[in-house]
């Protein structure tokens, strides 16, 4: 462990939501084999990337993960290290409010001071050094003024898909790293605006992607939920309660589902960002970390292309590969040789049960395929 | 056996020839796995259905197979029931010329009076019914009168790719079928024309596609070849004569490679058509028996389209499969579910080792990728 996790520093416990189930990387993932345990960029996969990010920062009996009963096992296999006890299994999806509720209570009975990372488990980081300059930074403010830190990512475009953070005047001048990483008080937060918004939003300069991860002491949160959303307590403390009993999974199993279910950013981010800039105690930092969330075939190729030379790279993930007169294609095919004649912006994936051949812009359209291929009675391949 | 096999009727000792080693169909086919080997179009691979449209018009004695040392083996498991000396072994590719006059003069040694008929074993029949009625005229033809009998394919678009055969007047107007199957004094063998030349072709009305099926009789195939490519006599006949000893091998060894490298075309069949129509002998039958050639991926597809309902169908070859707003392709992925979304007018084929990405219409220029392949040390692949 590093010496940031020496008795001076926060005790800091990141948890990392894993129960997402995305389709969008059909055929790579399916239900029981979602993008966070893929290794769609490298040879980890995402969550042991994430997770690898983070062990750096933090205790391993600090390091949490909440995940689904289908990815479980496959999660405890591929981090070895994690207490076992650690990786908990929501019995049903309920969103994110819940989940970082619960993290929050069964935390805030360890160590009420403790500072609680949320982190998403299937986002791409390319600049690890810089992430984990940028969350000490988040931990302290955290930890000193009891604060909510949100990280926001610098937009490189009015993309639609994400919601915005805006940001007022700078805050926390008085640390070391001030100038480094500036922090800005949260006017507001933002759902996915339309294209005309979201071009607003870019030219404005003081706007940033809600990259979903936040840190705030166990405490913080737990108080956050209990005037926000105290419609959750009643079933979370059951469970937090049963925690470390052999009773735990049944009252989990039985609690959980009652929860709302609801983002942390409807349920207490936008709610307490209403307090105002500066009352709130809402602050962003920038995640100028080489954030990439992934979206689809085509942004994972924009990704990859970025370290590739050429001005429309193939990106072929392959044994071996050979391409004429053809550009700007995805191919992952691994073992095989792959060759391509006179083909532009093609997205083709190859699994041993699979084959998608799509273009670099329909590729956000997968998830038609995939249900059509549960009305087509394919559910197993999904 | 059918009766036409009978007393009455002439002998008939089909030849196919089965030595090309074409790069057209990469990467299912391989210098080891050629065309006529694949089951590129039903169950049966092409060279097993030549012989299966082949086998109602000879008796099993009479059937010869002659290929390279690459695909003997191969051959002579998916034609059980062939003589095993019937398969013959080039030991190096030299054209048609040599292989056919070697046939002519090893079936010359057993009857000068059988008709031998020289096959291409990697061409689409789809009504094998009148393949059988067309060929029974030809041998007819060709026993009766030492005619050459030549198959025309009627033409449907001006084809470069091709050698043309023009036609005069009507001939052999005395037979039962001249009318359902009529023949016509061949004019003159014309190589592959311009574009111009194959529209004037198509336009004039009495061109016809050369099949490559030749039928004649043994000892007038063998005069031919002492007439019109002297050359060859002296080491087919040391090969002829060391046929069923113990030295085959070595004799096919050392004096085959000594031939020269010609086509039948263009060493008998134009010096002997330069006599005049009429006077050459040489006489035309309708190949009108649904022939198709396959000479690339697109020309696949058309075939097989034909059989597929929609008007730009896609032609999946798999395990079963899913198209939304996808027109025209063709995709070989046995054992998977292939799914297709936004893309028009693609191949893709995936074997265990390779996967190949064009369009329809670059499919005609694999041959770049064989040859790229190569240059990369990727021989094993080809």
């Amino acid at each position: 462990m590093n010496d940031s996790t020496g008795p001076s520093s926060p005790r800091f416990a990141p948890v990392i939501l894993a129960g997402g189930s995305g389709t969008r990387f059909w055929p790579r993932s399916r239900r029981a084999r979602a993008k966070q345990v893929l290794a769609l960029d490298g040879d980890r996969t995402m969550i042991q990337e994430t997770l690898a990010r983070l062990q750096p920062l933090a205790s391993s009996e600090d390091l949490w993960v909440i995940t689904n009963a289908l990815l479980e096992s496959e999660i405890a296999s591929q981090l070895p290290e994690l207490n076992r006890d650690h990786i908990l299994s929501e019995p049903t999806g309920r969103n994110t409010a819940p989940a970082c509720a619960l993290a929050a209570l069964l935390l805030e009975r360890l160590d009420p001071a403790i500072v609680l990372g949320i982190f998403p488990s299937d986002h791409v980081v390319t600049d690890g050094r810089r992430f984990q300059e940028v969350l000490r930074a988040g931990i302290a403010i955290a930890a000193s003024g009891r604060k909510i830190v949100v990280l926001g990512v610098p937009p490189t475009r009015p993309e639609t898909g994400y919601g915005y953070i805006a940001q007022g005047t700078r805050t926390e001048m008085d640390r070391p790293d001030a100038a480094q990483t500036p922090a800005r008080h949260v006017i507001r937060f933002t759902e996915k605006p339309d294209l005309a918004r979201a071009e607003q939003f870019l030219a404005a300069g003081n706007f940033a992607w809600n990259s979903g991860i936040f840190l705030w002491r166990a405490d913080t949160l737990a108080g956050a939920i209990r005037e926000y959303a105290p419609e959750l307590m009643a079933p979370l403390e059951r469970i937090v309660a049963a925690f470390g009993t052999p009773a735990f999974a049944e009252v989990f199993a039985k609690e959980y589902p009652t929860c709302t279910s609801i983002s942390i950013d409807y349920a207490v981010l936008e709610p307490r960002s209403a307090l105002g800039e500066g009352k709130s105690g809402i602050v962003c930092l920038p995640a100028d970390f080489g954030w990439n969330d992934l979206g689809s075939w085509d942004s994972l190729y924009q990704h990859r292309a970025g370290a590739v030379t050429g001005a429309r790279p193939n990106v072929l993930e392959s044994e071996s590969s050979l391409a004429i007169e053809a550009h700007g294609n995805y191919v992952h095919a691994p073992g095989k040789i792959v060759t391509l004649l006179g083909v532009d912006d093609l997205v083709v994936v190859d699994t041993g049960d699979a084959l998608l051949v799509t273009t670099r812009q329909r590729s956000q359209d997968v998830g038609k395929l995939t249900r059509a291929l549960s009305d087509a009675g394919h559910e197993h391949l999904i």
